[in-house]
């Protein structure tokens, strides 16, 4: 048995190369841009209204002049005109180009317009109101570095320089796999002793909200089949995620059917709880991970969060913030587990607190529903006392 | 021109009733459950084995026995057996139902097994390692309430009792609507006085995130097939998000149209910066409503995370935790608008942790990426000093 921490070494030990692929913009969200974004010209393109009003010369208003001759109207979308005269002004809308020969915009709020005239109520500074070609971003500028996580703001900026396609890190291939005679269909009424599999509906909608659609099968405690589909599985998926199969029991076939197939264990069984006989194995030639997780469901939901997001993210080359929380209770560590509790948070004046969720061991999948998060508490042999910071992994 | 508590307090007034789906488990990841859950049978649905090992008749320890006859090996997915004899014991795998007549599992590691017989190397305790009908849920209990977010941990709640159709909140249709005769499509090149769409795919992007797939329409600078096209709109859609079209132009005949096409408005204009041109009105008849943004993409990013989704956790029911983050820097408010400003963020002891980024104005659609959401400042005539404490609106 290994520590939490060794096992969280030894797993990012072996993050997958999996290369690029091109998708469109729109499937892009969550994804690792794969690519450098450059501004494909300046932005904003052009000199830019950002009010509603007119467009002057300023040279005019040094002259005195605060009455001016409308020459015609401005709106977004028209080719770039020019002032004829700085005794004449365009009117312009928001978004609109300067005119050739104008620098200025005043807004309708500062005019009186009569007719064909407009005066001026107030001394414009020379040069408001205009958004300039190029102060946002040069052409050319890498706006977008590779690995950028696609947010709702980045696929604004993608689609402003013209990438309806982009470059994206290619997610790996998984296959969450069930194992256990007792487990039917969630469609079924199981008999007595039967239960419905819970374990990969729920890794299947944790993958999805990473933008993983996994493949899902099931395997029964037979050596022979077991083995039968798991080297099918190896061969079509970059990573098994198997639940339950991994403790001690006869029946549990899955840590010599996988050595068998040629995946090296890394490590079986961790010094936490839940999720104690974790089974985790690579076949490094092959670039394949095996993530065996035990069959419990908060065992499995604990190890999906602490071990494989953390790969996925090393993987995918991201590194993503480690939250923090107060708990706002004292708790007892174990004295040699590493414990992953289940808490509910709430903030409070920048602050995330949080307090303790007691669930009924790890078969309880109902607690995990009126909780948030796990807090990791190390191994010790005191009580920790209340107002203390835990690392905090969120789950809803 | 309202202020922006107003205007806020103003949309929460129209949620809408959008009624009640029944979609499949796995679509339902993110989604409001609109009906209580029950147990449909004790959870666990029998007397469990959490151990590998041996399942004994307590009785027989109290007569001093040690050494246990092996009648047979349940493994999960097994009816249930009986022990005939408390001189006997089975071999009983984690997951198996406890035999009749035996009440207490010894674990493979306080056992010495040597050919049909099991010699114990640790007295028991009755009834250990065994997860009790019912211990968990009785059969009937409610498991999830009404109003709750299906998150991966429900989905396996769902699962477990059966339910591979589940009854939600329907989600709004929404159609996000881009103006104005400056944009093309994102795959074109544009003219010099030329820009892409960006609004609208990054409006689609976050509200995907928010479970919804929304049409995209544009509409020209033409009043006529403007009122044509929001006639459309609004037979078909719940909610118009309409971005641009809204300021004092002469061009923006979004607000008009919609009056014309019965819709009423509520305000337009907050007192607000990014987004002060915002116009919000409802068909209350037809059970519609209009989100119109302004034309700059941070004003649309920013009102659509301030007003819209508060306004869709209503309409679900739904109350999102509001988040506040501690500024390490000072910061000047405005003396008469609500500031949204851009700031990124980092965790220290339980504590979120944010520093300004300083933005191009509402043009600047990069630095939205740059930073991780917004803090509202109040209005207000002195500099607030550093360590105060904001709410926080995230977005990345």
């Amino acid at each position: 048995m290994i520590s939490f921490d060794e096992a969280s070494r030894k797993v990012l030990d072996y993050p997958l190369n999996l290369g690029d692929e091109r998708i469109t913009l729109l499937q892009g969200t969550g994804r690792i841009l794969a690519e450098d974004i450059e501004a494909d010209r300046d932005f904003p393109p052009f000199d830019r209204s950002t009010k509603d009003g007119i467009a002057i010369n300023f040279s005019a208003i040094e002259r005195g002049i605060d009455r001016f001759k409308i020459e015609g109207t401005l709106s977004a979308g028209m080719a770039q005109k020019t002032l004829s005269s700085d005794a004449n002004c365009f009117e312009i809308m928001t978004g609109a180009v300067l005119p050739k020969a104008a620098d200025t915009i005043i807004m309708y709020e500062e005019t009186d317009i009569k007719n064909e005239w407009v005066t001026i109520s107030k001394t414009p500074n020379k040069g408001q109101n205009i958004h300039s070609q190029g102060s946002d971003e040069k052409a050319g500028a890498v706006l977008l570095e590779k690995g950028t996580i696609i947010t709702a703001a980045v696929v604004g900026v993608l689609a402003s320089v013209g990438k309806s396609e982009v470059l994206v890190k290619k997610l790996p291939k998984v296959c969450v796999i069930s194992t256990g005679n007792e487990l039917v269909e969630v469609s079924e009424t199981p008999l007595p002793h039967q239960i419905r599999k819970s374990n990969t509906l729920s890794l299947t909608a944790a993958l999805e909200k990473a933008s993983i659609t996994p493949a899902r099968l099931h395997l029964p405690d037979d050596r022979t089949i077991i083995e039968k589909e798991l080297r099918k599985a190896l061969a079509e998926y970059d990573v098994l995620m198997i639940s339950g199969g991994v403790s001690k029991g006869k029946f549990d076939f899955i840590p010599d059917a996988l050595e068998a197939l040629g995946v090296q264990k890394v490590f079986h069984r961790v010094a936490q709880r839940p999720g104690k006989p974790f089974w985790f194995g690579i076949q490094s030639a092959e670039q394949k991970v095996v993530f065996s997780f035990p069959g419990n469901p908060v065992s499995t939901f604990a190890n999906y969060h602490v071990y494989f997001l953390p790969w996925l993210a090393k993987t995918l080359g991201i590194d993503p913030k480690k939250r923090s929380v107060i708990l706002d209770e004292p708790v007892r560590p174990h004295p040699i587990l590493t414990l992953f509790l289940q808490v509910k948070t709430a903030w409070y004046e920048g602050r995330l607190h949080a307090k303790l969720v007691q669930g009924n061991g790890s078969g309880d999948l109902v607690s995990l529903t009126k909780s948030e998060g796990f807090i990791r508490v190390l191994a010790g042999e005191s009580e920790i006392s209340e107002g203390n910071v835990f690392w905090f992994i969120p789950y809803a």
